[in-house]
């Protein structure tokens, strides 16, 4: 059997969305765009007025007034606020923990500072290859993340809700986590990106936990996300003063300072995102996506990791059947199962993943072998192709 | 007698214009915020249609055709193209050539990679400290450059229209710099993101003049230096397929992608501006500034460089005489007399500027100690606020 292509592909690989951001906060960059000191450099940590509402915003979360001139720094994007945290603690020879399955960036950028990924496993549960699961129930072992320290770790990765399992840790995992980290003198950095797709009753933050927690902690944010403006390009990290100096003047070397229209209109969405109720439209909506989605693989039988958080679903393929004289491209051949089943979703069936070894190291790669990742954050329309889309895997099951 | 601080202080020290960007260019931001396209992630290496528009104009100038798809990068900035291609090509235990003075990011840069800048200064003609001299008297001593060299040499960064000096380096100088390059297998980084403020009859650009020389360099643009939009964080990088491959990997790190209307904005822009005029009007503009400013300099009979490009001008100081009993603080003492002199400007005279020292390193610093970075891209009002200040330094002559 040879690949044919089936046209057009339905997209639900990457995690861009395909709609404009919310018109109020389109609206007020078009605004901000005629101030002439947000179109010039602004400050390196950021414009006031946008350090300020992060401040107002923050602080009752934090249960503490953030500073904002010294506790947070805004960055050109979640990337660089991540690779600017990283670069601030991390030097060559130093090790980093990352849980996995864990958003690639975060290996790159420990790599480009020199150092080196320890890599510790979420367990799936039991049944996962089987039984649609919750992504809360992927546990952390956490004997195994005490053994994974050494005295050249410098930083773990936290990452919630989760990329790509959806999973929202809860506040007892995160107070292990954290103590641990205070008891060895290791920096948090929690990628919450994804702060406001969280579908259990509340969301937990690391850097809220505990006094001791909240000095080893910089929690990193992202407009992008947030709005659904990945295009836009601003981040921001939250911490203590001590902690966030060395952060800035990353920043300052790699990005020298952010885009001020942005800056000013992220500073009115987040405003008005909370006096309009956007936060909780904008998760119902992802929500019923999710939901929506998840019908085919429910219909297909196909076993999932149901998301309490996020955009995304992991898909267990295992039961997928490829013809055995299906024709490969040798780009393929070597690598695990799951990019042959992307490959063949893309060219067979017409819908583009992403194969889940992309989020594992080696060591931990037999976990993915058998899932792709599916973003949900996309039009109605298209989730309504891939859903069809998908049907046709019924012939290979 | 003790420091007073004449208020408001006219602040001639950082680069950063105080007029907005084009009315095309903001309204151009404005349609793109429209565009869902352009409010989402898009190709790392930059959208297409800016590309496309970046190879149109340059074509002609590099005469051959630039592929849009390898040999353009798309940046956040003129910063972070920088350092892209410094991350590209430079490891540690590099070294990197820099000719001084010279923009104090190159060697943060260099140094964030693990490299050292070896720096070869340009020489100031023989009556730089008494008569106003031109820029392009500054010149490099090629033996020195040569001598620079080592087997660890990996870049050389030039920089025309040149930042502080305001040089504007000639063909002649061009290919001695490049052919040795090319004779070494080194890469040139050619920040030419001052491209558009020649007052020279033509700007020469290293990477057209031979084959061999457009092999080992990329060369540096800048939307917000071009477009007084400093605040947008736009720049590309442009060069050889072979060498723009690595620079964009390193994007993809630092940066993964650009914001997307600011990339449309500037692609319409600089479509708008060949046809409107606006590069030349832009120079006439900034040409009458640096010469109103400079009037004041040639009253006060301060030496000064005159600019052959870029919105700086290097003011010689040697003449002022700081009363003997003038009290700084201590966070000045030990430091070049540059330092005090700028100290000095800002709370007697209300003019704040930047000193050498900045733009130099240790080795050549005794060329900087008399000289202040004044900038002419401020508004009219504002120059003339800091004119009539300056007067004032006549007590002090």
């Amino acid at each position: 059997m040879r690949a044919s292509l089936v046209q057009p592909v339905a997209n639900l690989g990457l995690g861009l969305g395909q709609d404009n951001p919310p018109q109020f906060l389109v609206d007020a960059h078009k605004e901000a765009l005629d101030l002439v000191e947000c179109n010039q450099y602004g400050p390196t940590n950021g414009l006031p007025r946008f350090r300020e509402t992060l401040s107002d915003i923050y602080s009752p979360l934090y249960r503490r007034k953030l500073d904002p001139e010294t506790e947070i720094s805004v960055h050109s994007g979640g990337t660089e606020a991540i690779l600017s945290t990283i670069t601030a603690f991390v030097e060559s020879g130093d090790e980093v923990i990352v849980l996995e399955p864990a958003f690639d960036l975060y290996e790159l950028h420990t790599r480009y500072v020199g150092g080196t990924v320890i890599a510790v496993p979420l367990h799936p549960p039991s049944q996962a290859s089987t039984c649609i699961n919750r992504a809360d129930d992927w546990t952390l072992d956490l004997h195994e993340l005490e053994n994974a320290f050494s005295p050249r770790t410098k930083m773990l990765i936290l990452n919630t809700p989760h990329n790509p399992l959806g999973k929202v840790f809860t506040v007892h995992e995160l107070l292990a986590i954290g103590n641990l980290c205070v008891e060895r003198g290791v920096i948090i950095l929690s990628d919450e990106v994804y702060e406001h797709l969280y579908y259990t009753d509340a969301f937990a933050r690391i850097g809220t936990l505990s006094h001791n927690i909240a000095r080893h902690t910089v929690t990193i944010g992202s407009i992008g996300k947030a709005f659904n403006a990945t295009g836009w390009r601003v981040g921001y990290a939250i911490g203590d003063k001590e902690l966030i100096k060395h952060v800035w003047r990353a920043h300052i070397i790699l990005s020298y300072t952010t885009a001020g229209p942005a800056q000013i209109a992220a500073a009115t969405g987040l405003e008005l995102a909370i006096a309009n109720g956007f936060w909780e439209q904008n998760r119902a909506e992802m929500r019923k996506k999710i939901d929506s989605l998840c019908e085919v693989f429910r219909e297909l039988a196909l076993p999932y990791v149901e998301p309490s958080g996020a955009h995304y679903v992991f898909v267990h393929m295992g039961k997928i059947r490829i013809p055995e004289d299906y024709k490969f491209p040798t780009s393929i051949s070597g690598k695990s199962r799951d990019w042959a089943i992307c490959w063949f979703l893309i060219h067979e069936i017409g819908v583009a993943t992403i194969p889940a070894s992309a989020s594992f190291s080696n060591a931990n790669a037999h976990v993915a072998k058998d899932y792709l990742r599916f973003v949900a954050c996309k039009s109605q329309e298209e989730l309504e192709l891939a859903k069809s889309r998908l049907r046709g895997l019924k012939a290979f099951l």
